[in-house]
Parts: C-alpha cells; sequence; structure tokens
C-alpha cells in the first residue's frame, strides 16, 4: 500500500513548509499502517499550465502523475493563501483533471478510480474548510473515493499570526484527531477498494444514457 | 438497500419542481438496482433552524432525521439560486451536521457513518459545481462516504433562460451519463458498506491523539 | 444617513448572539460619523422562503426590504456554520436577490443601486472568508457598492472553541481595525453616491447589446 | 482614464483565448468612454509564485504591478477550469494581495486603494459565479471599489461543449447587457474617485483600534 502527498506550498525546498510539518504528522500515521509514503513538493518541479496530462517540453508533470498513479492513496497538502488554497494547488487540480480523458479501454474508468483521496490544509488564518470543499470537490470528480473525515487542517484565529510550525500546531488536539480519522478511513478504504475494485462500466452507461438522449 | 432524497427546492407540494424531475430520474434507476427509494420535500414539513438534531417545540426534523438514519444511501438535491445551494439546503446541512454529535457508544462513529453521499443539482444557470463541492463536503463530514462521480446536474447557459424541466433537460446526454454513474457507484459502496462496516474508532484515535496535544 | 444591520444569526431574541456582539461595534462608530443604525435580527421575522420580493400570505420580508430601501448603507451580518453562512443569511440573499426586478422605471437601477454595502461575521472556527465573498458578490450583485475593506469579522483557531463574546473578541486588533476601515469606507462611499448618484441607465443599455446580440 | 486586463487564460500567445475575446467586448466599449485599455496575457510573462510584490530573480511581475498601479480600472480576465477560476488567476491574486504591505506612508492605504475593479469569466460550462465571487472579493480585499454588476460572462449549458467564440458568445445578450453594465459602472467611479479620492486613513484607524484591543 502507497500513499502520495501532493505538498502545495508556493515555496521551494529546502524552505520550510507549515504544510509540509503537518504532512510528516499523515506519514508517521500510515507507517504504523503499514502504508509506505512519498512526499512531492510540487513547487521543485517544472510543472507546467495546461488541462492535460501531458504539456510536452520540460513539462515534469507527467513523471508526478506517473507516481500518482502507481498509490492507493492521494492527499493534497495546500496552505491557505487569501481564504483560498494556493495557485500551485490549483495547477495541480487542473492537471488531475486533464487525466480522465485517459479512460480505461475496457471500463471507461479514469485513473484515479479505486484510489483514496483526502487534504490537508495549514494556513495562518481563516480559509481551510473552503479549500478543503474545493480538493475534495476535485478529486471524487477526478475519480478517488472519499471516506468520512477525509480532512485535516489547521489554521489560526482571525488576521495575521504564526503558522502551524511555530504555533505549536503539532499539539493542537483537534487537528491530530482529524489527521488520525483521515489516515484511519483512507487505508481502509485503500484495502477495500484493492480488494473490491468498484465494477462501475462507464462506458456501458454512456451507451444507455445516450438512448434517452438528444443532446 | 433503501436510498434517501432531500429535495431542497423552495417550493411546497404540488408545486412543479426540476430538482423533483431530476431526482425521479435517479429513482428510476436505483429501482432497477433494486433500491428502493424516498423522496422528501423538506420545504412541506416544518423543519426549525438551529445545529442540533431537536430544535424541540414542534420541529419536524427529527422525523427526516430518522428515515436518514434508516437508509443506506443519502442523495440531496439542490436548485441553483445566485449561483449557490438554496437556503433550504443550507438549513438541511446545519441540522445534518448537529447529528454528528449523536455519537456511537462504543465507536465514536456519527449516525451517518457507513452511509453513502451524492448530490443532484438543477439551475437555470450557473452555480451547479459550487453547489456540489460544498454539499459533497458537508456530507463527507457529516460522515457519509462520497463514490466516484457522486453528482450529476443540469444547468443551462448565462443568464436567465428556462429550466430542467422547461428545457427538456431530460434529454441531456451529459447529465443522463452522471446521474447513471451516481446510482451505480452509490449503490456498489452502500452494499460494500453494509457488508464491510467502517472500523475506525472515533473514541480510540481521539483518545491517542490527546496524547500529543496539549490545547 | 442611515445604517441597516440584517442579523442572520440562527438564534431568535433574547438568545445571545455573538453577530450581534460584533455588530454593535459597528453601531457605535456609525454614532461617531452621524450615522443612524437599525438592527433586524432576522430569526425574529417570519420571512418567507422565495425569490421575490412579497411571498403573501404572512411573509414580512417587505416590511425588512421597505427598511432597506429607505438605508444608504446595508451590512449583513452573519455566523459560521460548517464554514458557511446560515441558512437564514442564506434565504436574505434570495429575498435580496428577488428585488433586482423592482426595477426604477426611466434608469432601469435595482433598487440597492446606490446603496452600499459591507459584511461582519463571527464564527468559533474557520469560514468567514467564504462567508464574506459570498455576500459581498451578493450584495453587488443586487446592486450595492462595495467599498474597500468592505468586511470585518472575527473567528478563533481550528475546531471546536469559545466564540467572540466569550473569547473576548471585542479586544481582537486585526477585527477592530477591519470594523472601523468598513465603517469610514461605508460612510464615504454613502455620502459620495447620495450627492452624485449613479447615472448608468440600465434600459438604455440593454436596448444598445440588444443591437449586437442573437439570443 | 485607463482600464487594464489581465487575462488569465492558460494559454500564451498567440493562442486563441476565448477570455481575450470577451475582453475585446470591454475594451471597445471603454474607448467609446475614452478610456484607454491595456491587456495583459500573463501566460506571456515570467510570473513567479509567492506573496510579495517582488520574488527577485527573473520575476516580471513588478512589470505588470507598475502597470496596474498606473491604471484606474483594473479588470481579471479569467476562463472556469473545473467550476473554478485558473492557477495563473489564483497566481494573480496572491501577488495582487502581497501588494497591500506596501502602505502609503501618510494614509497607509494600499496601491489599489482608489482604484475601481470588475471581472470577465469565460467557459464552456459551469462555474462563472464562483469564480466571479473569489475575485471580486479578493480584489476588494487588495483596495480595490467594486460598483454594481461590476461583472460579466459568458458560459454554455452543463456539461463539455463549445466555448465563447465557437459558441458565438458574443451575439449572446445576457453577456453583452453585463459588458455594458460593467463598463459604464466603472468608469463612472473611477472618475468619481479620481476627483474625490477616499480619505481613509488606515493608520489612524489602526491607532484608534489598538486602544480597545489586547492582541
Amino acid at each position: 500500500m502507497k500513499a502520495i502527498f501532493l505538498n502545495c506550498t508556493l515555496k521551494k525546498s529546502p524552505e520550510k513548509s507549515n504544510t509540509d510539518a503537518l504532512i510528516s504528522k499523515a506519514v508517521t500515521l500510515y507507517k504504523e499502517h503499514n502504508v509506505e509514503s512519498e512526499v512531492i513538493r510540487v513547487a521543485d518541479y517544472k510543472v507546467a499550465f495546461g488541462v492535460t496530462s501531458d504539456e510536452g517540453k520540460g513539462d515534469e508533470w507527467p513523471e508526478i502523475l506517473d507516481k500518482i498513479k502507481k498509490s492507493d492513496i492521494l492527499i493534497i497538502g495546500s496552505p491557505v493563501w487569501l481564504g483560498d488554497k494556493s495557485s500551485i494547488c490549483k495547477m495541480i487540480i487542473e492537471r488531475l483533471d486533464g487525466s480522465t480523458s485517459e479512460q480505461d479501454d475496457e471500463t471507461g474508468q479514469y485513473p484515479l478510480y479505486n484510489k483514496v483521496g483526502g487534504v490537508l490544509v495549514t494556513g495562518n488564518e481563516d480559509g481551510a474548510k473552503k479549500v478543503s470543499a474545493d480538493l475534495l470537490f476535485s478529486l471524487n470528480h477526478s475519480g478517488c473515493t472519499i471516506p468520512p473525515n477525509s480532512m485535516a487542517y489547521w489554521v489560526g484565529k482571525a488576521g495575521p499570526g504564526p503558522s502551524y510550525i511555530e504555533a505549536n500546531g503539532d499539539k493542537h488536539l483537534f487537528t491530530n484527531m482529524n489527521v488520525r480519522f483521515l489516515v484511519s478511513n483512507t487505508v481502509y478504504f485503500a484495502k477495500l477498494l484493492k480488494e473490491r475494485p468498484i465494477p462501475t462500466n462507464i462506458h456501458k452507461l454512456t451507451k444507455e444514457a445516450k438512448k434517452e438522449s438528444k443532446s
């Protein structure tokens, strides 16, 4: 079993990332469940803007997408900027959305079908639930199953202030609870879907839908 | 197996509801999967504003919540008003959120754990994806599992115009495809979760989280 | 000059409302600018669900709308519930949207044209910026002008916790700064628009638009 | 008087941009009001990810920001991707937000104070209102005044389909009306604010706020 994290901080390595600190919590917990983790800091890659799985010349997204395809659990980690996900996070959503056109010949399922999705968010203040709603929707749209409590976050109170690391967010009970719920549920569903993959045939259902449609 | 639909139109029966027309499609499809459906038009009930499972004196939400608890699949249907879900829909979200405090004695799971969630949206124009993101997030937060493609919608092009029924939205291929994906996937997961319920123990994980937390 | 506040708490009077406590700050500041305030707790009125300016039989919205029409500044106050505005707040938005069909015979302007809009939000945690974005958009759509910094809010850190009153939010510098910016800017624009109302003729521009349109 | 447009399409020149086609409508209308327009296709610039006004080495945002500072009207144009603004659009929001720390020595106002903001959105389907709410909020947060009807958009009906250019969106009455309202109102407010700039003193109000605050 493998979990892949896309850390969508705007900062390149080796700059300190608060989102990375929260991700580390989840990595430790996945290890206890014998799930191997890989954390990708997207800012360290040359990911092209676009809405396909390969934008050509120098685009490093295909390399990341390949790792996602080989994973069972996909967690997007995003900072909050002006109450919203980061631009790098939106860039990733656009690329993941592009993958839905790579349908399986037989079932028509997208590459992310049978994978489990989750979200980790950190910000110095307000915006985590909006970020989560957007990300869970996008993951779901791209084929991921979303188990209950599939998001965990830390934000401080209204206005400027310390972020996760500086504020000792790692000692915040609410966040520590939710990371555990997320890890436990994503592992359970990943195992379940490995054993019992979704049988839905997109091609067949599309054919049926055409019978009662005009446009 | 049972599916329950909460139709959050602002109109009381017997006024014609576009959302109801889209819901009917899903009801027919569920029947083919031997899943029984019940459609509740929330506007016909006296649901109190509030954030608990019972707001007392005349509140008819407990009756609805009881039906939800006895169902396997929960589909929220909402119209789009000014690019957002209906106020009745938000009222329902607040009440569902309140149910998370009714935790199972042993597992700590909320009443909606092991249920499967989905969304149906109709509007004469723009807003369905925002409505869906908000609703899937809320269902997920309240304990529901969200299978891939767990939303279907119909909207017309920018600006005033005919709604689902008048515009023959029932013949729109994209919508007809997505209702099928939603029905197929929600039925699959409902069966899977009935057979293999989520084992996550919220109480135990909370206890563990407390060990590494201060606040 | 008159400011009207719609407090969209879910609680009826005389229950204590955190949003009301933040509104009180603004009321005091408006007084210093010689602006008279009226605070309406929507939950105390029988406002019907709907999307017109008068839903008939027992609907008390027309009474509120009348007060809004006689005001220069309209501030919507909302609590945060599950990261979103309250259902009562969404209900108000739907009714305000309905007012746009009451166009001025000559100019075609809606009743809220030349009024100034702003937002106050309180929650125990995360969601204020999403609420504000939704509300400012809706106010703007309905005709209000939105001056810079036209929102102020207080929320605590991630997870359950004390709300504005209990947490002494009234001593929070960030919130106190922003209420002042909001009051100062809304008063300035309200005076400016009284003196120099927007000349835009909706009817005339619509006629022009028709010349280059087909649908 | 000058209007600047930031076209946030993901495509570089000379690829055809639907958002650009809608922007052209506004440019023509501004010309009739003797307002000069400059359209910047952000994808053609090397804009760095970040939240400051200058991210150093090769960052071309300072050049764009400089043009914005010299303009009276700022219009953000964005395509819709998966029901949301483009990643390039979010990148621009992060950079504009960064400009709020460049406060005027005397008044404390941000560079975008006294500028007027608006939004143009195109997509093949659903999402324009969400994009607009996010963008108007962000522009407002960064100092812009938002006049009534400060957004215009075109989207097709639910699901894949032709975009603005291919669908002859330029003949769509609703969109053509709203572009006119946007242009007329932004020009009016830009002139008004040039003549009667906002007097609010951020420094002074902050000092006052500190007197009643603890944190």
